[in-house]
């Protein structure tokens, strides 16, 4: 039973590019984890944290080197494969059947849904970042009081394709979680649309030239409207919550902080899906047990926490009733992340289901039954994707 | 020893009436949770969570039915008995010494003390709802400038009975827990009270039919009246505290918000109950640790986390004093939850204290000591409980 | 392995001085835990804590006792060998290397930091307190205008010590650590220090004597001042956060009202100590990774724990890189809490490190390494600690 629940096919519902190039050790070890830069002289490396580990263990053999292979060592076989290879390795390895791509974040060139689908042999989905959109709307021009047609508009023709199956606020990051319920009218959000323009125009780096910086929505009334605008094109929202780099500030992370805004979404029936949640994940799993339409994942901490994927796991899984956890890496850059998730992911599943059936909790039918809904049927069901065609066995060999 | 403490007698200081009627399907799972409704096709069964596993495994049996029947035959078997056999079966169960009913909230009939100490074979005493004593007050008549007088005087003669050992605060569902330390002056008092009045009689449902409608407390001054009403007479408060249904504002549940009300009752002596606390039961913890007066519980959270209650528990006592804590079900509704809610208190403590001795953090005569404190002996003492009588040998054969 | 983690020697980088007198059992009782006060007859012995059996089973034997030995036994004992005796023996125990000792709370004459490094066979620093520095410049005729220059002046007297290596913020206890980014300016530090005059001669105690009370520092502008003098000095601050006695408001301890503070000392490279932690040592954790100069402990707690300390040093190592965790003790008063905490540090994290090696998730050879880190080679490079000698077996054997 632990083998087969080990070997589940995967959904990860929420993941996003990997770089297409070759990387120095500075750069690797700054995607590693959330700090924005490598270690240092004060702090020491990167590698020394429980996913750099994670990383020697369980990427070094897929490349084709022993477990625990140095970081320099492991650098050096990365940059002899390629990254072309590499990404291949690892994205064939996480055994996914599918992927639902953030493409509202590309600092730097990434792999796109369709390359991520083909490497990953999995249909690749499209998740529209919220205020992306919404900047997009106001760097091509839109007015004030034109502003929400035109979002609504955007969304509109986004949600006609059979790829893009959600839409995630990063709220969380900007003006923080503590959304109120009500839809605002359209004279509040003309007035917030007006306030971004007037701060992209007033913004230091345009006075010189003249012209418009690019705008940066973080206003209680826009990421509110946003919201809206997915939940009424029946669009399931993703909501980062929680862990994330320091440019956030995580009490504003807090998934309670939602409270409101779930209350009146709920009874609208559009999945509302709490991301990363660490170190808040208890209180997500509550808000998946009282609101029918609220779901949660751990992704992220599972491959940061590494070693202890399995205890974030089954924290996870005190309130959420199953039938309402989802995986998801929210690999980003390193391709690596693809594989340490799903691996970290189905090895901390099987480890709280088989504990289960070895002191009786459930049987290992059920056992197996609930961890297929939270490898993929979940998310099948939530996002309405097509039916998986029957897997291939799963695992690296059989990617 | 872990016999021995598996079979530890209980007084579960703050638990609820169970239906007295049959319960079809989405009834039954409805009140498995703290959900309001039965699971849906977006979110699937409640049954698939902790508590519906555990219901399965340890409740199947006392029906008579193999551990892990399907909740069809479950729910099957449950008519068959009929409600008075199933709720006499789960009640002796418990194998109870004591039980403290909270009788304040009714929204359909329930059993009473007396009727639930019968089936129990236990003393059952008598718990008063705080917000409900003065919104009873208020209905019958009281004026704004009469209400503290009369709460006060149907309080005094509550605590007349020698089955009524406390009160409860619901300020966590209403105001929230954020209440000052100070009591509040009479002026005050009958500002709020004139406040309530008011709205009342504002209520929509009420400008027809030209009368008031149900009060309801919800404002910081008349919480926290009522709390010192509380002290004043002597009798322990208990506080709702963390986990409970959507209508509460998780954040307001904080136990951390009542610090300065515990600064100004901690002279008194008079004991306040921390009751469910999760996910903030390690800041129950320090609250029972740094002020001498506080007690702390876990009631709720444990059945609903099934087979992770012992991590509960385990995480309650790292600072909490063993003299500090308390065991309750919370149980409400449904007589399993009165069963289940004992069964996992006793194994996670008697998990956590066998462990200890296992590793030598303490002696198996001290387990069973401390072991019987947080099961009985702490309750005893802090609500004054008549001595117990020797206890017939526990678990279901002795109930 | 285990062995040789279980021996490092530490540095303990946050303690305090202990008594050097015999205690009567009130007395040592009140100094066991946060509480202010021994057990009492509503809740109990403090002896029955986690703390509480840990002194039973790891002190005891200190004294020649067995482990597990009685309270009453214990004490007597502890009359019987004289308080010299007892903290030559628990110090020696403690097995460190070095400690850095906060000399700024003395409520009653203490061994100060010589004499613990002589007891402890160890060089001993200092750690100044920064709000106590400043009350002492305002009670010594510091005017509001002289009292910023007073306080740089005296800091950098201090500093030119190579015994002073750090400063501590008790903000958590006053005005909490929700300390904006920003350096006051001289007009707000003179303003708030004209306040802190005002405030000392406007107490009560000196309306009669015609004379200042000791003047108490709790002003945000205030706090953030002293950290500002720190960081300006190149001293490492040490913030007070989480656990404590019920004096703190625990909600103004979260670590993540730290945020924005962070953010600004961030660029100095000025190291930050965030101290205990608990019960929000995973947001620390978080802060440790996102932030290059952010430092984590979990003293205080480590030795209230007791048998659970293990769950807490696996929880604190779930984001922390292994590189920015220290070891403390927070030992105050009592000698055996620094033998407490020493041993239960070393404890957790050989069991932490050597469960990873059990199940492949690291080296031994990284084990050792990661585990030197955090036992003294963090704090060792942060502070800027001259290179240790190399070390006597360990253990108390070679103390």
């Amino acid at each position: 039973m632990l083998e087969r629940l080990e070997a589940l096919r995967l959904v990860d519902h929420h993941c996003h590019g990997v770089l297409d190039r070759d990387l120095g050790p500075e750069e690797f070890e700054a995607l590693l984890t959330e700090s924005d830069e490598a270690g240092c002289d004060l702090g020491g490396s990167l590698w020394d944290t429980q996913v750099g580990f994670a990383v020697r263990r369980w990427c070094a053999p897929v490349l084709g080197l022993p477990a625990h292979a140095s970081p320099g060592d492991y650098l050096a076989r990365r940059t002899e494969l390629g990254a072309d290879e590499v990404n291949r390795r690892f994205l064939a390895a996480a055994a996914l059947d599918a992927l639902c791509v953030d493409t509202g974040f590309t600092p730097q060139a990434l792999l796109d849904p369709p390359e991520l689908g083909k490497l990953a042999g999995a249909r690749a989905y499209e998740i529209v970042r919220l205020e992306r959109l919404a900047e997009g709307a106001v760097a091509d021009g839109a007015s004030a009081t034109g502003f929400a047609a035109e979002v609504r508009s955007r969304l509109t023709a986004k949600a006609r394709s059979e790829d893009v199956v959600g839409c995630k606020s990063i709220a969380a990051y900007r003006a923080g979680l503590e959304l109120v319920g009500e839809r605002p009218t359209e004279a509040e959000v003309a007035s917030a649309a007006g306030r971004l323009l007037r701060e992209a125009e007033r913004a230091p780096s345009n006075q010189q030239a003249g012209r418009s910086a690019p705008p940066r929505v973080s206003d209680e009334v826009l990421h509110r409207f946003l919201v809206w605008c997915s939940v009424d094109a029946g669009l399931p929202v993703q909501f980062h919550v929680g862990y994330g780099d320091a440019d956030a500030d995580l009490r504003r992370g807090d998934p309670l902080l939602l409270t409101s805004l779930l209350q009146a979404v709920a009874p609208t029936g559009v999945p509302v899906m709490l991301l990363h949640n660490y170190p808040f994940h208890r209180n997500a799993g509550y808000l998946a047990q009282v609101f029918p339409n609220v779901f949660v994942d751990v992704g992220l901490a599972t491959h940061n926490l590494g070693h202890r994927a399995p205890a974030l796991i089954a924290e996870l899984l005190e309130l959420a009733p199953f039938g309402k956890v989802l995986y998801s890496s929210d690999a980003f850059g390193l391709a690596e992340l693809y594989h340490l998730g799903a691996l970290l992911f189905r090895r901390g599943l099987a480890a709280f289901l088989g504990s289960g059936v070895g002191d009786g909790a459930w049987t290992e039918e059920d056992a197996i039954r609930v961890g297929e809904l939270m490898a993929s049927g979940n998310a099948v069901r939530a996002y309405r994707l097509p039916a998986v065609p029957v897997a291939m066995p799963a695992g690296p060999a059989g990617a």
